[in-house]
């Protein structure tokens, strides 16, 4: 199979479950379910599933525990991108071509909904059916890539970060927390949902690996701001510029970023070299995240 | 020691667990972990921390767990205080005698705070060196209790309710889910941190007990907001009133709130009782259970 056509069986696939797994919003608090699943379902590249799918296949984890742990990936990316979105935020009206949650169902539920992800989040990986350890482990890592020293953190620097004049390095600090911490993420709790834990050096590999395309990732999306139109992006373009934003674009200019994230890329590619060179397991297992990984480079969207 | 010691030294023994476990504000992102630390620290009558060690006590649960179990149960406390504080929200000006995280930090500070402080909460029960199972348990329950089908369901009621007239079962199936259920799961993990899996009877009578003094909680709440000031309460009293908002004051009166509070305390009460009968293990031991549901009926702030 195709990498688009892979792609989009796994992103159906997950669609499905996501249908399954949220609260319905024929039950009590309707409204608040009803949010929650307009802000996950039916959008986004679901890129965080691909790579928890394709680093599963890795150690041969088991579909139905690599279901849950991509939801609870999707559950954080979402709620992110709610609160991201509110008027104290970015206030933004438009997200993966529709209106914002909190745009729909007003603030206050757009926070609610946010924070109930977040929880539903957590209460997935207690779903997975793995070892309790497993499931510890694979709080642990969500949790720590979610929180202040991950997700959260990242937008605090962004938000204290506006109208400022930042060096390459303090932009990649905050993008490889902001962005990057979850992608991690993404890739470890693949290897943990595995029947054994992963060796060191794996998991030292698919670090570098997720690394690099995160970041790859972040200067691709600040030259998509430049160059792509609304239309195709889903969402407001041109915004980082309009709002003085510090991007790579800005502080690399387009050609420069456009090389950068071509050697990120790879950087991830090296990654997977030493993945396959490290067991015959692993050989001809590395693929997807091969494909996932050009991806990043090449999309417009 | 008499209950007003033991709350005291369990309060400041959580005051010290949670200078040490939150992230310092000399660490990267330093706002954010200053803020965080506001919110959580010197402040909060810590019954949900309280209800947990009086809950392990019965079963004899080390204290490191339940340490970190307080923890993880104040953190989503103060995340739904920051969040609930918010001009979208409640938009209230003090809290504990003190600004409101965002007033001090700016809106999108707070809300990055409370983001963050959710996440530390599922990180925490991951540092209770307890057996994976446990860990899975525990996560499971405060997941449920924080999410949509507990505190985030009841606070989306609680919004869609203002300016409506509720009968008392629904401003009671409100308020069983946006404060009950946190209560309940405070003293069910304290349960849970035991090294035995707790008795499905042991279980149901906590759960007997623990709602029934999160609803007189919630009474007495409505209570105070009518006949305490603000210099006492440490909050704005008479806000329930000013915003119309359907309390058990407003549809019970008074003396019937004050003899529906009773009546709560009482069954607790009967519960304890049961829990005592069930085996000889838990004689003598629901003391603190029992002062903890004397001060809710008694509290005046």
């Amino acid at each position: 199979m195709d990498f688009k056509s892979w792609s989009t069986e796994r992103a159906s696939h997950f669609e499905l479950c996501a249908k399954k797994a949220l609260p319905p919003d024929n039950r009590l608090p309707w409204k608040l379910h009803e949010a929650m699943r307009y802000a996950v379902l039916d959008g986004g590249k679901r890129i965080r599933p691909l790579l928890a799918y394709a680093a599963g296949e890795l150690v041969g984890a088991k579909e139905e525990a690599l279901d849950h742990i991509a939801l609870a990936l999707e559950y954080i990316h979402s709620y992110s991108l709610v609160h991201d979105d509110m008027p104290c935020m970015d206030n933004d009206t438009l997200r993966r071509g529709k209106l914002t949650t909190h745009k729909k169902y007003g603030e206050a539920m757009g926070m609610l909904t946010g924070d109930a992800l977040q929880a539903q989040a957590f209460y997935e990986l207690t779903q997975t059916k793995l070892a309790g350890d497993q499931i510890a482990v694979l709080v642990k890592v969500l949790a720590t890539a979610a929180g202040s020293a991950g997700m959260c953190g990242g937008q605090a620097v962004d938000l204290l970060s506006v109208h400022q004049k930042l060096d390459l390095d303090t932009l990649t600090l905050m993008h490889r927390l902001k962005t990057g911490a979850m992608i991690r993420a993404s890739a470890l709790m693949g290897l943990y949902a595995g029947e054994q834990l992963p060796p060191p050096a794996l998991i030292g590999l698919i670090i570098q690996y997720a690394d690099a395309i995160g970041l790859a990732f972040q200067v691709i999306d600040d030259i998509l701001d430049v160059t792509a139109d609304t239309a195709v992006l889903g969402k407001t373009a041109g915004k980082d510029a309009a709002e003085d934003k510090p991007t790579y674009v800005s502080i690399l200019g387009l050609n420069q970023s456009r090389i950068m994230a071509q050697n990120e890329i790879n950087r991830a590619l090296e990654a997977l070299k030493s993945i396959e060179e490290l067991s015959e397991i692993y050989q001809g297992k590395t693929t997807r995240l091969e494909e996932i990984a050009r991806y990043i480079l090449s999309r417009d969207h």
